[in-house]
């Protein structure tokens, strides 16, 4: 039943607007039991100069990136081993966290650990999930590996999930959770 | 800068109000680089009477349990062994997936293939995510396992995350993935 | 799809409000093809003095009684010859118009001429129109007549209509067209 | 005093706006005894993109066709027994009633139905009357008729009333009454 | 024609609201040749717990003390020489400036110099005006001043003026304007 | 806290709009202690055909000019000695009191009666405040006056107020008070 109006600083695109506008009803979706036709939301744009906060007129806040898109981004420059690119979307102080709780704070770190676990390794992703909460966006990131053992053997269909976190347009924080100590455990 | 206001039928309780500003808050900020200071919400209320949708009077929807709260309900059931307490939490058609792709879809058989891998494990929390999207509530909880290993030596300190979609207050799915085969591997 | 809110002065009873959201969706309705669900009116109620017009607090104006409503009584009171219930009815200056034209502004001038059109008459309702324009409410009335011919032969099911005008909860006009000539011409 | 505010997603022509701002008021002044001048209407309008009910972007229905306009030209068709011009106003299934209960389905029983009462006839138009109501647009038109007599006498200012049924910008049913009975019978 | 509409956390008694709703019309009034009866003023106030700004429930501000009450307040105490009551009035820091550029920070370096001017003074006002600026309140308060010379001689109809500025319910600041000296003047 | 929203007909330049939300601030900020952050003020603006009060569109009143500009463009034009631009400054019926009670209704007696008082007198200012009231504007201006006594003699920094009366942007009224006197009678 709600209805949802927003006054915004005119400004921002369509897409921006649209996705404000879906953001607002998943989030009354997530508390009450309403049903989804009843929810309605309305944007409704003023001039910069017909806005005043505490006396002084604002500027409209930019759009932020998509973090998912953000996530992509930099699994896909990691993946196709473009370090610099990768780097690209880290804030200082990024950190990653792997299964066996080995912790780098560099890419480079990465990689030579990972030399030591697998040839290379794809990601297929199952699903992305956007959870915004009061210390920013955090992305999650599910789905299967394939590649190659440190032997040469194939391996695929491994479950694995990251956890991102960003702040302003950049990652802060990569967890990575998946079976590849399982899958090398069990066929032995 | 935006300002949120939600006409609401009257009713709803404070804690719910307060839970549906801060989600349209946190719903703006994942969207624009809007200072925090800036975003205001406010939710006006009117009488049954007073709201009319296609000609027809509506009746709210009321608040949906928190589904934080249903993950720990579950969870603590599950450490507690009570199996009928965490049933109630299921929704028909429950699927858990575990490492290694073990999938179940009953307590009982969880338990005893947990048997096999640990005498008892408890969950210490580190956080837990909310992503509300088109298709319901998921939970994400994550932190550290702590337990024995069928030979009953002590472990501690193995991380874990575990994804729960719910659905009208239930569990529809559990994901779990944790570095226990990662732990047993490493010591040997 | 359009959303409705009205800002009204606290006080009016649910049947009020409900009529004002009622005749809202029905003039959006009347204007644009929109969808029936997609119509929602609000009405935010405010506290007298939280309320100015032109500097001054204001006193909401009295709900107005319904026309239809006093349509029926004045109807009900004629047809029981209730001549004193009738005339409580009327605005100063009524006027009623009958088939061919006879006009009378009194209800004894009514009453006598029908007594030389048929012994009584009784009318069966099939439906009422409300129309609201700039000049106040009009409301039709038709359906069908039974009753005496002067000779005392029976008739029924003829047809007429009936247009009021009301003013301030008084009727002041009456406008009568029905089929009593066509169905006396026919017979015969 | 009420202050209605309506959200209409932008792309209406100012006749609508204005056409709606004035229903809403009327659909006030039907209601509650508002002095006229504190009734007001602001009509606030949004992008498509900044409009979204259950999760999805709208169309804004289109305005509907004059029910009046509707009715005159069809009345004026009739007339000048252009009877092509005047189907095109007609829905499927229209229907009407005249005087005496004669119900016909097509324009040409009517025409000649009427060949038997009246060389030719024409309507003077004193008001027209628009009902929304829940099932449509209801329209009445009121005057008198002028005309012949199939021996060629000429007749005028015979009262008449027409209620019209409108959907979707044609007519589903005409029901008409007239003194024509009346003024028949009387002279003879 | 400007329709103003605020919301308040619920809780401000009627006086408060009907001061905001008098100094909003008044703003409008200062900017725009808007006609009074078409400026309205709606005050919809909502529940603490369903306001948010930043994220945070907010708490309302308390009313402020009526500056124009202060200023009448602190001058009645010095008419009647309650130096400790017209001391309450005023804020740290509180400065005077008499004709002649004298200038006071304490009531009693004032009276002191006053005593030399006249036996006693009584202030008749004329008319009070409140500006509400950046930097806070201001008052203006005018009229005549009637008393007795050094030497018993009784003045009476000399005009001054004061200007007060305030701060948080003090007084900060006092600047006199009057005619004693071209009374005392012109006499001679 | 408060937010305000104010629906405006389109068409008022960028320059007005920031200072009818500048002057809402203030009304706000005059009444309830408010942190000054926390409010808010967003101006919508509806097509003319998108408004209408008592069944009637409106025409939006014209900005008001600037009361404060209004009195600096007379002081200007009166210390210029340019008696027509002055006179342009002036409503019917304006009239001006100064030190001693002297009353004038036109320039011309001012200037004369000024001619007994000094050579030439020019304003210095320190400050300007707008008050608005139920009748209209006030401007007050107060500073400091510099020239030469009739006898050729230079003087300077003596205080002085004006405050003045306007309407429909035109002076009403001006009463003035200064230390004139009191600096002529203190050397001699």
């Amino acid at each position: 039943m709600p209805v949802i109006r927003m006054t915004l600083i005119e400004g921002y695109d369509d897409e921006t607007r649209r996705t404000l506008a879906t953001r607002l009803t998943d989030a009354v979706r997530a508390t009450i039991a309403a049903p989804l036709d009843g929810i309605t939301v309305a944007i409704e744009e003023v001039k910069p100069t017909s806005y005043m906060r505490g006396r002084v007129s604002r500027t409209p806040g930019p759009p932020l990136p998509g973090a998912t898109d953000l996530v992509r981004d930099f699994l896909r420059a990691m993946q196709a081993r473009d370090l610099d690119a990768a780097r690209d979307c880290l804030a200082d102080g990024f950190r990653m966290t792997f299964p066996g709780g080995a912790v780098f704070t560099t890419l480079e770190e990465l990689v030579a650990w990972g030399a030591q676990r697998y040839r290379f390794v794809t990601k297929t992703y199952q699903g992305f999930d956007e959870c915004f909460g009061e210390t920013g966006m955090v992305v999650y990131c599910f789905g299967t590996l394939s590649g190659e053992w440190p032997d040469g053997t194939a391996f695929s269909g491994i479950r694995f999930i990251d956890r991102f976190t960003t702040d302003g347009g950049k990652l802060t924080e990569q967890r990575v959770w998946n079976d590849l100590a399982e899958s090398r455990a069990t066929p032995s």
